[in-house]
């Protein structure tokens, strides 16, 4: 393979033009080849014309069709997740997919299959891990210089609700939002989650009570290696996206804040003002999201293993739809129910 | 009553001592008459004298019969506080009692029926309200600014493991610890607690599993108000007391931080320094103690009624009950269930 | 001598009564044997009474007759200061001396003489060297740890603006309020000022132009050391008590922050919004003052040196009074002009 | 003119660079038409060509004399910028300059009145204004909700010492390191300095002795106004960059912070670890410079008048002239007599 991988895009709504700026910009050794999208309009075009990408289809499959492109990054919708990685894998493209793989856990591993039999590299889109700030966390705990962890800890609230239209089609709290914490404990502790229970209520919109989902949840885990944690979701901070993690271990703590808008601190008579945490993913993981890109394109340069792999896909997954039948029975659900 | 309220300490422990050293420095309008103590030893008497207390007995029945003492602060061991209390009343004395009043429920209910029906005052020591950060939160959260309550969190851990002995006898983790933060869920929610779902594991002692004890947990609950909580305990933070609140309300959230030893900040090529969290309760309340005092004489003295009452002090042990049953039983308890 | 020093207070304004609450109830080996203030009245025998304290005189003369007395408080207006002294140190009694000593170095100068002659013990109250921030600064630079200090750094502004006829007879900012910082610049370089430069500028009340002083002011220093410094004044901060200090040494910085009224944070769509720093010296330094009492009573029961000599007190008068040349001349000041 | 600025960049060092990255690639409106150096040599070439810049120079004349380039970025070493500037003036290229726009301040005005009769725009690289938090401060100042200023306080120290050989060439710590902060406190305090006081010490490096400067500087500052400031500067840090800002005003203060590497926070029984500062001006103004770079672009394509004028280049190289004239003569300078 050539010093450059050149990468197409499938599916090219918020994420998928979030990615192609990225690897138009600021990934040095990918060249963005290629988009594609179902509904490809006006607008896409132009914005990937915008980028100096030649090749824009309203068709996957002539992404999977093009012998000059390496890669692929799955950034359609979830439920075309698992088919769009097996066709890529048919394919002998390296697959970049987005979370969630797909809602159902015998596509996924559909997938996890077709991917491993064509030998091709498949990272998955949980961007939080490469946040600095988590990262950070989870390096000190990965480094035993504080022991074994005892209880792993996520804040995640949305700084707005979603509009209604898209809880509706989420999946659930559990699939569009804690997904992503599912993926942090798991990163935080080196640990598989072995036990569920959620509570959960709905106190900022009660429409979503209609179709049976909560948009406040509380869920705590056990994990393989004898740790407990605890996830607390919001869809309305107001504040901001307020994205927290904490591991109390053996001989201390190790947490991170927010970052904030700007550190500028005002202190008059009515108290001392400072700024908001970072309003929502864009800002704050705009980072996270440029090193992902890098480390997947620097993961097929150099032949390595993916930093997020298939089964680091799949679990996440298992663990939301242990939460949804915990909530539902109000009981505590084992991992392996699930299995 | 005159201007000065005449207490007599049942109790001379660890914790009486704090009181007494309180009554006889820190709170105006107290005298502390005489101290008591089934195991009056040299070492209490030489103190006693250091405060410049007369009368120092080795019966609680001799403060009772005494009608120069209003009030009685009740700092024996946790079983004696119900029947204490049931003698105080008789005696027409008002109580302090510290948390737990008692273990078993019922005792409790007789206690508190005594109580009303001598028409003294009870006031029980669930100190962490006098807090100048917690009250603030708590303050901040009655006073609607945030609108309602969605989610309130505690983390509470001690320093370092108490002796065995002592944890053997605490009646288990939620009866000892935890207990404390159920008060301040309740204290901060405004509401009662309905639901609990307990977890936990031994990270720290292994000689803890003997009876059948955890030492770090993570109890979930559900609130009358809809709200949900969340308490996080360890028995050994080993960087201090970490004594931390927060809550979620309709337009944002209110939390605060410990309190650090000083506020010094080294900054070298190796990273930036600073102090930890107060170590323990007698750092980190000690300003509380004395503001609990002062609340407990300014009631009596101006005949109003007890800012932590009966009920607070038995709803605690309910809730922790609740904890220890849905630890056992691996499910969610409703505290109904219990009464 | 025996265990208990028995102490009486020679003025007894708001200075004076905040001693003598300290050493009635905070300083276990100290007795407030005495009170004595030129203009005694009513409202100070009421305090003195609720002190216990049964000698209550109008002349500081009759303390000093007293053979029961083993030390002084001295808290009177400023200009008597060096006299009480030598009277103090005639009559044997040990001497706390609230700062400034005086305003004319030849009058301390004979006092300091008085003091060595007749072999008592004089402690000058520089308090804020007794605070826990600020003593932990010092104490980092003092170990040696980060090397020889470069910077030292003093932010320092009152709340508000003390009443304009407090002002006129202050002596103006340098021996008013600057007097605390040149005394803790030494404190933390641990070496003498040779230079000062000041600049100062009228922006709270136009009134203090009239009697030719400043409100806002910015001194530099050079020290014997090689190490420069800065202060920084404001009579009015508006959000409370501003105490920084910073030391930049070899290895790195060192700063403190203020203590805050309370932890507790809002975070809301508007920002996050914390609370002011303590309000003024009552609130921050509490527990300094506390910390200077027991500091002097223990120097006496063991006989050893002050903390806080007469040459601590005599040398910020000579800063001051250099930093008024210096703003007067617009020129820097060798402190050896003035001696 | 087009919708594209057509940029060439003359000087293609650190700096160069550094602004020839993100011309191409985060400064949408911009493109990178051509750069030159006088010392152009392989390793440039290849830069450039990695951005796709054919037109690679030796010549600055190349640049000037290209009529399909619209504005020139002058990178080049400080001394050459004056006749860069008259140059490409008489070219009618828009000009982004790179502080400070001359050592002398004669020359400087020659180009400020070259660019007047030119008509041409002139932007002068003081990229901290550009900083989030600065600008936030600025922005609080500026609003007047604070009312008017009275104290300007900047700490500005580099993390470790810039090669000797750099230093000799600096033009001293004033034109090399303070000219940013000099530039600060005005933009800050919306006010010109009338007054500067210098003192100094060589406490990193006794080879900085040899050529009269130092590495260790505080500056105080009279402003037309009538606020005073101060600067405080140290060629190592050993922290990191170390940029703070704090202005007074009538009604409270505002300030801001470091950015830190991360967030995470290590609690342990030896006190709790954060991260340092971000380390040097690459790291802290990345986004600055973007923002600088965007800010310029759009001042040309919407005609509107520079955000950093002529006159704010030449005046922080007067304050600097009368900082090191104070240094020297150890005593107050006024800027009127620079000039």
């Amino acid at each position: 393979m050539s010093e450059i991988v050149k990468i197409g895009i499938i599916g090219t709504g918020r994420i998928g033009k979030l990615h192609g700026n990225n690897l138009a910009f600021a990934v040095p050794n990918a060249k963005l080849e290629a988009v594609a999208d179902l509904y490809m309009n006006e607008e896409m075009r132009a914005w990937a014309q915008g980028l100096g990408v030649k090749k824009v289809y309203n068709n996957p499959a002539q992404i999977f069709n093009d012998p000059e492109i390496d890669a692929v990054f799955i950034c359609s919708s979830s439920e075309a997740h698992a088919d769009l990685i097996i066709q890529a894998a048919a394919a002998q493209k390296h697959i970049f997919c987005e979370k969630p793989l797909h809602t159902d856990a015998t596509k996924i591993q559909s997938a996890l299959n077709a991917v491993e039999k064509a030998g091709v590299k498949l990272q998955v889109g949980f961007v939080r891990r490469f946040d600095h700030n988590h990262k950070k966390v989870r390096d000190i705990v990965a480094s035993g210089r504080l022991g074994k962890p005892h209880i792993i800890k996520v804040t995640s609230r949305d700084p707005e609700q979603q509009p209604m239209e898209y809880i509706r089609n989420s999946g659930g709290i559990f699939l569009d939002m804690t997904i992503h914490d599912f993926d942090m404990v798991r990163y935080l502790s080196g640990s598989e989650v072995t036990e569920v229970t959620a509570i959960g209520t709905v106190k900022i919109d009660d429409r979503i009570s209609e179709f049976n989902d909560v948009d406040t949840a509380i869920v705590m885990l056990k994990f393989a290696n004898g740790a407990i944690g605890v996830i607390e979701n919001s869809r309305a901070a107001r504040y901001g996206y307020d994205q927290r993690v904490e591991v109390h271990c053996d001989k201390g703590c190790v947490q991170d804040y927010n970052d904030l808008i700007d550190t500028a601190m005002i202190s008059t008579k009515e108290g001392v003002y400072t700024e908001k945490p970072k309003w929502f993913f864009l800002e704050r993981y705009n980072e996270a999201f440029i090193a992902e890109a890098r480390d997947f394109v620097a993961i097929i340069l150099q032949d390595t293993s993916p930093s997020v792999t298939g089964i680091d896909g799949l679990m996440p997954v298992l663990i939301a739809k242990a939460a949804q039948k915990s909530l539902q029975e109000g009981r505590t659900v084992n991992i392996a129910e699930l299995t």
